[in-house]
């Protein structure tokens, strides 16, 4: 089920990590135009770089290699070379045209990237290539406690089409105008343009309603790649496979939060009647990155002054008395004090691992949605050991 | 020693915690001239809405009366009534003007105050009424785990001039142009316009430098009373003045956050070399706010990797290649790339109790230090389970 044409698939231990996949390699032998979102973060990777010089080029892509275990970030030149090294090792192997591959790289920052180790397992990677992408999904993982894929088919002039979605993340997972390690495949035949233009609404649609810990990546990147081996996308069959692109971007995007670092909870936070998109989307992430909501969350506290506070925290159009508060079907707010409310049930619903809150202004006319986790011991225990 | 002319102190337990101080009063026969920055939270407490009108007034004030274990926040209209209620109450003990009461609360939000416990316990207030504050200093606490007091003396035209600072707070503490709870008491004389003009510029070099974990308090609170018993301080002797209250508000603001909830770590976060004091703001915030940073600091696990993503995850002038970053002594990165450090060494620096993390961006002339906690475990028990 999880084909697609034009798409080989592999994933190896090389020696990065001790034992578990850490070099995943995606063969296209005909070559897929591209489209991506990389990460706005000042201290971008080197793969950053050398992505966005592909996706200027628009040069169709002949092969994507991916490791984990070293983000090769903050590695300067030197991290930039390794990935040419690399690159050229590769494509002395596959014949591939000149600047037709793109290398992702996620896990510590700070050093440079193991070359030979890594040119080591070409070879044997290329030995592995199969249509399914199930050990190439596990390779790109670095404190994931599982992989993310999804698919699916649609039709479109009674020919099917296949999309299929590949993720990584877990931790610093805010991501800005792009994300984590996140790749959709596609048979279909698209004008790179309009590919670019499906990628960015995906983007905001998914990616970018999601925070663990409000830290953006150095790596964040959201690639997408079309084999042009089956039916033609144009204007107008392109909202139909825009839709089946975001369903599957948004699935992995929930799939990050509900194996977000150390979670125990799925939640979902709806900012109503906003002013504008912009300040929606700056009083979910007020609340949605507060460690003190975060924690009550864990705690499965019914502390809801601390949405409020949270939400209060910033500047913005914000007007208390007309604010209503809800949890679940719990009504906690309005009129601009405490509403009356059911404790015994409020704390019953705490105890579920999907929470929804809604947070409704009542001054505008935009609705936003995006999802989180709690702030668990795990999270601390996790992030106080990786090194 | 921590005594000043003009200022009696009170703090008991009335009822609203189980055992522990919870009612506070400063009492001022004479009258205070009195200044005030309090919190710009949106769903700021009724409390701050009266303090303000106070304020406005420039009221001299006659008495302070504080209770910890409600924040009397979230309670609209009704909040507001409870605290002319309960003031009117003192009122009619102290035969004091109207008007010329202040009252603040911090504790749980979303609670009505308990008002006739409150109120039974203001004439047990006044009997206690001592020159020492230390009784005052702990009722007014909530998760803190001391008492926060500091003291100066000045000399002003041969004359000594005595700074009292009290303040509370460890969760919920980022302040924005105010604080948690911090009292500044003086016998200078002084005209209120430049009392307001020194706590201003007191806020801004010492509570607005500080954060433990993002949220902005809905009853922040930073209040300068001068009972005006001593020698007058005008336009020639402000600075020295000034200075001193400086000093005190510093004393307390580093003191919160060496009492940060579950804090292992007092961390000292510099940015120098920045465009200007808003850029090197936003930097500090967004490193010392990270719970990636915080997590691996409590884990004494030098991921400096964590701060320059975090520092580059929001919009600034930064240019990578510019950038020097020191822990300590240990210079990690610079001219675009992790620089050689010894490991060892590093790692046996991660060990203190107090880190100094320098980020050099060497492209402007600002210069800003500020004070943040790590994040623990410990952290993560007391908000789990504060309610």
């Amino acid at each position: 089920m999880d084909k697609v044409n034009g798409f080989l698939f592999a994933g190896i231990n090389c020696g990065i990590k001790q034992t578990k996949k850490d070099l995943g390699l995606v063969y296209i032998k005909d070559g897929a135009t591209f489209a991506g979102a990389t990460t706005r973060n000042l201290f971008a990777s080197p793969t950053i770089r050398h992505t966005k010089e592909i996706l200027k080029n628009k040069n169709n892509v002949y092969s994507v290699l991916v490791n984990s275990g070293n983000a090769n970030a903050l590695t300067g030149a030197k991290g930039y070379n390794d990935i040419n090294d690399i690159l050229a090792s590769l494509g002395s192997i596959t014949k591939q045209p000149p600047h037709s591959a793109v290398m992702l790289s996620t896990g510590i920052i700070g050093k440079r990237l193991p070359v030979d180790t890594i040119k080591k397992g070409i070879p044997i990677l290329m030995n592995e290539l199969d249509a399914s992408c199930n050990h190439f999904a596990t390779a790109i993982c670095t404190t994931d406690t599982k992989e993310k894929v999804f698919s699916k088919k649609i039709t479109i002039n009674n020919k099917t089409v296949s999309v299929l979605g590949i993720a990584k993340g877990s931790g610093m997972i805010q991501p800005n105008l792009a994300t984590m390690l996140a790749f959709i495949f596609t048979d279909a035949c698209i004008d790179q343009q309009l590919l670019q233009s499906v990628i960015i609404d995906a983007a905001n649609n998914s990616f970018n309603r999601i925070t663990v810990d409000s830290d953006s990546s150095t790596n964040d990147s959201f690639l997408l790649f079309a084999s042009n081996k089956g039916v033609t996308i144009d204007k107008s069959s392109i909202e139909v496979f825009k839709e089946a692109v975001e369903e599957i971007a948004l699935k992995l995007a929930k799939e990050i939060i509900i194996d977000g670092e150390g979670a125990t909870k799925f939640v979902e936070l709806t900012i109503n009647s906003a002013k504008n998109d912009e300040e929606a989307r700056a009083i979910f992430y007020a609340i949605a990155n507060s460690p003190l909501v975060k924690t009550a969350l864990f705690g499965e506290n019914p502390n809801f002054g601390r949405i409020l506070c949270s939400a209060g925290k910033i500047k913005s159009s914000i007007i208390p008395e007309k604010v209503v508060l809800k949890i679940g079907e719990h009504i906690l707010y309005r009129d601009g004090e405490v509403a009356d409310y059911n404790l015994t049930k409020l704390n019953a619903y705490m105890k579920n691992k999907n929470i929804q809150i809604c947070l409704d202004l009542n001054i505008g006319k935009t609705n936003f949605t995006g999802w989180t986790t709690d702030l668990s011991h795990d999270y601390v225990d996790i992030n106080a050991k990786y090194t």
